[in-house]
């Protein structure tokens, strides 16, 4: 089993980088903390003998060899946060991933296969939209141009930041042929704590539709203008919003509405503009198709009535996706070998897993959250399931790089 | 009559000094814009032989001595303006006042009173919250250190502000007694202009209610959580928003959502907490309070419904007046003997002239907007329309000068 008192060692040190109150982490995708935190990182993986290369993306992949020279096993995740995130999404599946390269080195084991550990750029898509940019990339569902030019709300472009901080490696590095590859995250979600459960088997992952709107009203002043002779952006952006919450939302589709800004922002103006984003998953591609569709008519409806101009910009989409049941299997059986109840289960996440999966042969760990919070400074996972998630995926990499 | 050519060549320089893309200008009270402005007024206010003076808050007093030692008629308004705003709202007031002095200078008119020309710090209230400031404070509304501490969107003082641009003078220098006071401004409604009438008589200005909001529900991550799990701080927003337009706006009260932000905002992220505000106005105190009452009942009743928390704070408020009658018949009688058509009227918007009828007797002076349209760069008042406005400022300030 592996070392609790590294892990939490090296876990801690990542929750100093880019701390904010309340044990939260900002750690924006490409940022000096990012920097600071890919330094650190790059540092324990040499310490644990590692060999590390950089891809165009930043996409950090550092190897060790294995017996044979036979396709890797490969596990990573991403060591970016939200602007007000916890401590563990995605940070668990990289430090997780290397503290069992250390125990196998601790153990004197050499494997059959070689293992990378992956790092991916911009998984969170809070700096840079959308999210999974480095992992999206590799998988060919985002060319490099694209990626690149991805711009912040400050206007810096992802090519720039990418360069300012000095991971700009070779597309010749990207990640290629593999034998497996393997995520462990915290679910983000409520299911595992209540149902009490120990390891998440991910089978597969939810479709998601993200769509930025842009309404054009009329700018006014508030005091002598009258209502009936406004073209309120914001008022038809609220309409929007409440029909979206009680019309389109449901127990098998999610919606929302997570950004919102107005312009000219004056306590004494009417809105003339309205920007705001519209986030819709289902684990039923039809039903979120459905949604994203009735959604767009919604907004058009409530223009048309208001008289204001709307402009809608799909921004990203990704399909329902079903993980190898080969390696859940394997996953099932390492937390049921190791006395841990398991549950096979969705993600209501994207995950960079997601797209690795068009590469090749692809599977995820759950553990769980407390609360089932995550993107908040609160987000929790407990030690003693890091612990148990540690050591399945300890006893799924041994398996999986003997095979 | 006065001097258009002058008077047209002071208004194409203010509109250069903080120009914004399609005509507009964003010259915000205590920037290095509103300094530059200042700065340029004061060296046209020497020109023109008048004294200067700057009170402790910032506004701005030139003198023109009388021919007897009398109260002195004061005239302005104010330089600042919205973030997108327009080259004539507070601009105009200032320099059709400055071109009446300079057309008495051309004409060698001694007047019996001095008069003085006002140019007010921070009346729009986009930078420092509440709106009229400067003179809100030598009308005893505001004390000093309120006035001091109000802090912008990113922290700055208006003290700190006021000593950086330069223009931090004594509290001796305040407006203190006068024989009357007379603001000339676009009346940013469109009933002038429907009604095709030239001279709008201002009779008082309706009451003002601003409220400030803060909804605190939790953030989450909008892939796993549940809509019935969840506590949106903007879908309560959205719903707080519908209401106040559908069921307490109504011909005789606006209600207007002007600025609206959440946190984390991020697409992925279900809103924790929205921040916005409400700007209530009514011409009748009673509706506008009853109002005010309705809204906060309906903000309490639906956080209370989606077990979010709210906060409240009364921004701002000022009560219905009317102003001196005596003056608005000198107005209208100068609007008529020049051949104007002229109307009584009530003005929506909060003006300076508002509050310094606390210090003693004062009107306004209204000229057309063309659509109604203020508070955004398309904001335009036709040159024959100022041309008349500067004229029944002269005539008007003729006779008061001379009572
Ligand atoms: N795991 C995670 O938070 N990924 C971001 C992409 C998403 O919005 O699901
Ligand atoms: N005239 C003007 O726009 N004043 C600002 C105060 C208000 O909101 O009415």
């Amino acid at each position: 089993t592996i070392n609790e008192e590294r892990l939490f060692r090296m876990l801690s040190k990542s929750s100093e980088t880019g701390a904010i109150p309340q044990n939260g982490l900002r750690r924006l995708a490409l940022s000096d903390k990012d920097q600071e935190m890919r330094n650190i990182y790059k540092d324990w993986c040499k310490e644990a003998g590692l060999t590390l290369r950089v891809d165009d993306l930043g996409n950090m992949y550092a190897r060790r060899e294995g017996k044979q020279d036979l396709l890797p096993v490969v596990l990573g995740s991403h060591l970016d946060t939200q602007p007000e995130g916890g401590r563990f999404d995605g940070v668990l599946g990289v430090l997780l991933a290397l503290e069992v390269v250390q125990t196998l080195n601790d153990n004197g084991i050499e494997t059959e296969r070689p293992l990378e550990i992956v790092n991916f750029t911009n998984e969170e898509g809070a700096r840079f939209e959308p999210p999974m940019l480095g992992s999206g990339a590799i998988a060919g569902v985002f060319d490099q141009e694209y990626v690149y030019s991805r711009k912040d709300a400050e206007g810096y472009s992802f090519l720039e930041e990418l360069e300012r901080i000095g991971y700009k490696g070779k597309e010749e590095n990207r990640l290629s042929d593999f034998h497996s590859f393997l995520e462990l995250h915290i679910e983000q979600g409520p299911i595992l704590e209540d149902e009490n459960i120990q390891i998440g088997v991910v089978e597969g992952v939810q479709g998601i539709s993200w769509l930025e709107v842009t309404l054009t009203g009329e700018a006014d002043h508030a005091g002598p203008t009258p209502m009936h002779l406004r073209k309120d952006a914001l008022m038809a952006a609220a309409e929007i919003m409440n029909q979206l919450e009680k019309e389109i939302a449901t127990t098998d589709v999610t919606v929302t509405v997570g950004k919102i800004s107005v312009s000219p922002n004056s306590v004494n103006c009417v809105p003339g503009e309205a920007h705001f984003t519209v986030d819709i998953r289902s684990t039923n591609d039809d039903l979120r198709k459905e949604a994203l569709k009735e959604t767009k008519n919604t907004i058009r409806r409530v223009s048309e009535d208001r008289d204001v101009g709307e402009e809608m910009k799909e921004l990203w989409e990704t399909e329902k996706i079903d993980f190898d049941r080969s390696i859940t299997e394997v996953i099932e059986n390492s937390a049921i070998e190791l006395g841990y109840s398991s549950k096979r289960m969705l993600s209501g996440a994207g995950h960079d897993a997601k797209y690795v999966h068009n590469l090749g042969p692809t599977a995820m760990i759950f553990v769980p959250s407390v609360n089932g919070k995550s993107h908040v400074p609160s987000e929790l996972t407990l030690d003693k399931d890091i612990v148990s998630g540690a050591n399945t995926l300890y006893q799924t990499v041994l398996t999986l790089s003997n095979e």
